[in-house]
């Protein structure tokens, strides 16, 4: 379990604050905070809730040991032995500069501070520091504990290398880090979000459309497409053969037509808070708070988890996350030879649930499928073995299904040899959930096969080598009841039954 | 088969039309496409090759049969016997003006006509013409074939009537129609884009982010959250208890602030055109266009199918068309009760291969479920019958592979009842190729249970009348010699013979 940081601590503690105490926390580092907030701890918690059952849903891999979350009465006591400092408090300068001084004077010097904000440039923070070389603007997106980017933003006063090592750490938590050029107000991402902001507040106080509608016409387009691809890469795919220049020189034209109205910034008033209030009122009022963050939560799941079986975009950081997780997983020492082998673990995922919310029916054998190649590579079945044309295919397999498996449950599989001859190996499956118990069975008949040739072979070392050592311990457990047993005979009713 | 429109006509057959082109082909309806260009027949081919493997991945119903497509020389023979006349040519007013002179000149007088501009106001559209009231902007977003959401705008002189009929012909082939309130000039979601679009080439411009950080910036952060929820409800969301109207006030300042530069408008120079184009390649390059298009298209059917889990947003469009599919499906007719009953069929998509190009292990499962889905439901299961708290479990099941099954194979199941008895049905499937190869094998225990109580419990009618029903026919067919039978018990070899 190696750490890339051993204590991080949160200033702030808000839903932004949250969000990052839950990322620290569910990638097992400590994190203490320091919220002055009466309800901070409730908060908090609320949003560690809503990031465990994110986490367990989105994740194919054991989430591992969460860090602890100390709540300080006092800032200084918070940072006194953090690696990592993250400020999330509201968006005024002036309080700003007062977190950074009181930081300061408590925190490690080596200690580096990532601010939260949305608008201001890392050389407004730093101003009156006496290190600013080691602040920088880290901002994150809601939900925090799933949306990966986090712009990172120094000055010419920041220190790279301090840079670089907030990004290593930023990945270390799931976060997708992007290094901004400039400093700039409201570095990038906001930037192009108050301008559709602005646009759209047009649209709701000219009666154009109401707040429901402008939602309608994004995820029903272009928010389909940027889920996935930017702007430019879209554009990209629009311009066709001819190729971006010649597109952009196209487009180009457009940009002169009278349409935006964003040389203007309407006036915010009353009247128009009240309609787009009552609008938004009308549009999902019917759902409660907790309900449109869970709806948006398991979108974004959904969304990551299609993401990454095309190897793309936010899938790549999912797929990232789990082999970290997997390498820091407490390597299993050898398992016990004459008892069941554990050697493959897994968490249901929500994209794996049927329409009842429990594991679908094929989901069964894709957990035991994969616990088998986790066998057969504990007997020495590698790349190179079957770079070499051999290779081992499940021929027959008994399932038997003995309970309603539901989201995020952690599932171990417990693997018997029943047999074996010089070209097939019986094996039996026991899957378990965290409270040992069984919900589900699989016997299969497992044949080495040459697959240049395309038919069965012996099995050649080191799979021969394995099994025999594996022979003393395995051959004395009994095998299971249902081992070796076939499916219940049952017939027709006889006629007269009927 | 209840078709809405018989015939629709569509000129223009570049990205656009052809999109427009394969969603009303795909859903069953002839199209008559009139394009002077001339490669536009290659182009529609290309762009309906897509379209056809987009929908057999995205659906998890067979798609039906086509409607045909039919190119003719003069735009008077693609409309004349046309219901629905959709536009695409380019973005040129006076262009358009000829088509529509042309259209009214030899379409039907109550033939309606759909305008996919991205900028014009219909009144200028209508400029001139003789029945002005059946012209409407029908805008769509590219793919066409996958991106369901249209912008349906009149003008003072647009015929309700018309433009509510376009509304259901637009959700016939699978789109989101959007009616917008006010003509404007490009409509809504153009006007979102443009604000984004200048935004971004500000930032290009200025060298504070490339076009590959602008994307990244997108498509890592609220690009996953407009997949699914727009500005407002996300907000919404973000405002917490307080609620949107405090939200908005508490965001209103930012409005003030000098962040966005989009008062100015960038000239679009050689130079930045140059450079966003040497960007691009940059970041885009390795991928050719064909490639980038199935990468994107990919990830819309994951995202759709993601969301259609959840039962949200676009995933609600893809449900309702794969409902409308269902119904228009050419009922089979009675399958012979005395032979094995071929009630599912599927062909193995790419996302099914193992690093042996083979259909993953689970898979066949799937298709084996699936199977028993179609079975159950031909013996009466219907929502009607599990929305009373009672469904079918597998219980048990014994899978024989018999076959390295490879990409692209169409397959049949065949499913026999081998018997069954109050509370229980035993089934055997015979998984088939084309060539009547078979390629696996299942015999699955179902249960039938009380899903509220979660206990097993007798089957009622119309499941125990079905059954009866197939028992003469079914009971005489023989069951297969591997039926009944358990996997072949190996044990360990003796110790000697190591």
């Amino acid at each position: 379990m190696s750490q890339i940081i051993t204590k991080a601590a949160c200033i702030g503690g808000g839903v932004i604050g949250g969000g990052w105490i839950a990322r620290f926390a569910l990638s097992g580092i400590d994190v203490a905070v320091h919220d002055p907030h009466p309800e901070a701890r409730r908060i908090v918690e609320e949003v560690l809730e809503g990031a465990r059952r994110a986490w367990d849903r989105m994740l194919s891999v054991p989430r591992g040991p969460e860090g602890r979350v100390t709540f300080h009465d006092t800032l200084a006591e918070a940072v006194a032995d953090a690696d990592y400092i993250q400020e999330s408090v509201p968006e005024r300068l002036d309080l700003k500069h007062k977190v950074f001084a009181a930081i300061e004077a408590a925190a490690r010097p080596e200690a580096l501070i990532g601010s939260s904000t949305s608008g201001f440039k890392p050389s407004e923070l730093q101003a009156g520091m006496t290190h600013p070389e080691r602040l920088f603007v880290a901002h994150p997106f809601n939900p925090v504990y799933l949306v990966p980017l986090v712009e990172l933003v120094g000055s010419p006063a920041s220190d790279e290398a301090a840079l670089t090592r907030a990004a290593e750490i930023q990945r270390e938590i799931g976060m997708h880090p992007l290094r901004v050029r400039k400093e700039i107000d409201a570095h990038i991402g906001d930037r192009l979000l108050e301008a559709v902001w602005r646009e759209s507040l047009w649209l709701v106080k000219d009666d154009v459309a109401t707040t429901e509608e402008i939602d309608d016409v994004i995820r029903y387009s272009f928010g389909l497409r940027w889920a996935q691809m930017g702007l430019f890469e879209t554009y990209r795919i629009a311009g066709g053969e001819a190729g971006m220049k010649h597109f952009i020189e196209q487009f180009g034209p457009a940009l002169e037509w009278p349409w935006t109205k964003l040389m203007d910034v309407p006036e915010m008033t009353d009247a128009l808070a009240t309609k787009i209030g009552d609008q938004s009122d009308a549009q999902s009022g019917q759902h409660s708070l907790r309900e449109l963050e869970r709806i948006r939560d398991d979108n974004l799941i959904g969304i990551f988890q299609a993401l990454k079986q095309n190897d793309w975009g936010a899938g790549q950081t999912l797929s990232a996350m789990e082999a970290r997780m997997r390498d820091r997983a407490v390597p299993a020492e050898a398992p016990d030879p004459a008892a069941p082998l554990a050697l493959h673990r897994a968490t249901v995922p929500a994209e794996w649930l049927d329409y009842n919310g429990h594991m679908t029916e094929h989901r069964y054998l894709q957990v035991f499928g994969d616990a088998t190649d986790a066998f057969l590579a504990h007997i020495g079945m590698d790349a190179g073995y079957m770079g070499a044309g051999r290779s081992v295919y499940t021929v027959e397999s008994h399932l038997r299904h003995l309970a309603e498996t539901g989201p995020g449950t952690a599932l171990t599989v417990r693997t018997t040899v029943l047999g074996h001859d010089a070209k097939r190996i019986r094996i039996h499956h026991e899957m378990v959930d965290a409270a040992g118990q069984v919900q589900a069975t699989a016997e299969h008949m497992l044949m080495h096969v040459d697959t240049k040739a395309g038919r069965a072979a012996p099995m050649e070392a080191p799979l021969t080598d394995r099994l025999a050592a594996l022979s003393p311990g395995q051959r004395g457990i009994a095998a299971p009841g249902h081992a070796g047993r076939p499916i219940r005979d049952i017939g027709w009713p006889e006629p007269e039954a009927e």
